[in-house]
């Protein structure tokens, strides 16, 4: 299912944008994506849209974009949700360009908004069920590369995404689900997709934001915050692959996917706690 | 004006491209861009447009893509180049994506191809006969962080070039046309859609591929062949600031807008050589 901010919902077979758009030829624009669940009587529930429009505008700051228009995306999607009833768990995505080209050349700035609906992959549940196999993979920037230099884009959660889409290409040829990025100098970042979660004992640890230039977790804030509530220890730690290798658990978190186990790493199998996994799940909604 | 391959010219103002094709949800795809001029009798000359599809085909492969179908390229250029008489300068853009996620999810791969055709901006034609005034950026990656690392897609024109643009933004901020980027150790990189090239004397210089990530320049490359059957000694050379502050004369060269000299750099106003950027402009064929 499909729908253009300022339309309306569109035929998902009919093309949405405009070749001159920013968004197509240069990847110049940000979205967001959580999970709607749809209940037998087809109520549904999004996941934390409002955090998810808080990171939205983080985005469109970094990007010289104006806040994202909350109430026409509201519009948007109850609109989209309105015509949809497949029970169970859905993605959807929000896309936001800078418009198009043509239009900027005449001083008509308008941004391009698009919203897709779509049932959440069989592989999905299938990994947050079984877990995945992750490698390690260099992302080039040396740890402090982003301090003082927003044109990196640093936390922007972009649609230029070809690197991450790559490094999961580099994934899949090496027999693996899923990538953590390592800074140049060994550090953990983030994954292509999600944020990196691992427990050691009862603390549970994520990386460091800011001159890492990795994205805020919308679930992995969540998951800290409840997990707090709980008695965890939750705290931000710069660590290398090692650290991850001795963990009890590591995860990859994302909002679409829920806390995935990752059950090898680097070709190591790692010994699954599927009590920790399961409680650490249910404190992530999923 | 605007085609889509494998379907002809559309209505320019008709959206082009779908919602969920992942040349807008991810950037991933590649483009090229040359200039098209067009005689005072509408016959048409596109610059180099072999050379162009050659790097197209490396973008492909860097990407894990098909080599692009040249004969369905030309067929469509064909047919918007039938359709324009616009005397004078033109920028011809061709944009690749992997297309549709449903189409992918479903199994049936099929690339989206879409070419435009706009007038040169006076904005550039300004910018070749008057020069620009660039500034230096961090780019953020080491020298050498592209070596054994495709999935970073140094060398690879993507789609995802919003870096580039918020790097021009930046420019723009503080008063400045363009930027060179230099990696963490401080060597010149390129431009952020262009390439660096400087003259010492009788030598033009411009930055070593491979390791830096850069892209291939197809006008500087063509610049180096007739400077060199001119007389002129040409050579790769890493290179720092200083040495370009050192220079010459110091160009951003691309394919829309030939070279450009840059007259100021961080600030600090370059003696201008207008004999020496008139020659370098003839010999690229600007």
């Amino acid at each position: 299912m499909v729908g253009v901010l300022g339309v309306g919902p569109i035929d998902p077979d009919a093309p949405a944008v405009h070749a001159d758009d920013l968004g197509f030829s240069r990847g110049d624009g940000c979205f967001e994506a959580t999970r709607v669940v749809t209940g037998p009587a087809g109520e549904h529930r999004i996941d934390r849209l409002d955090e998810h429009f808080d990171r939205f505008d983080l985005s469109c700051a970094g990007l010289d974009l104006p806040p994202v228009d909350r109430a026409g995306w509201r519009q948007l999607i109850d609109q989209l949700l309105a015509r949809w009833t497949v029970p169970g768990e859905a993605m959807l995505r929000l896309l936001l360009s800078r418009g198009r080209e043509s239009e900027l050349a005449a001083g008509a700035a308008r941004v391009t908004g698009v919203a897709t609906l779509t049932p959440m992959s069989p592989e999905t549940l299938r990994q947050r069920a079984e877990g995945v196999a992750a490698i390690t993979l260099c992302r080039g920037f040396g740890d402090g590369a982003f301090t003082d230099a927003p044109w990196l884009l640093g936390g922007v959660k972009t649609l230029s995404y070809a690197v991450n889409m790559a490094a999961a290409r580099e994934a899949a040829r090496r027999g693996a689900d899923d990538v953590l990025f390592v800074s140049a100098d060994g550090f953990v970042l983030e994954a292509p997709t999600g944020t990196a979660v691992w427990a050691v004992g009862r603390t549970l640890r994520t990386t460091p934001l800011g001159a890492s230039g990795i994205l805020g977790g919308t679930t992995q804030q969540r998951l800290f915050d409840r997990a707090g509530d709980a008695g965890w220890r939750v705290e931000e730690a710069a660590a290398r692959v090692d650290d991850l290798h001795e963990a009890d658990v590591l995860w990859v978190v994302s909002s679409v996917r829920g806390p995935i186990d990752v059950i090898e790493l680097d070709g190591k199998q790692r010994v699954r706690r599927p009590d920790v996994d399961a409680e650490i799940r249910r404190l992530a909604g999923f």
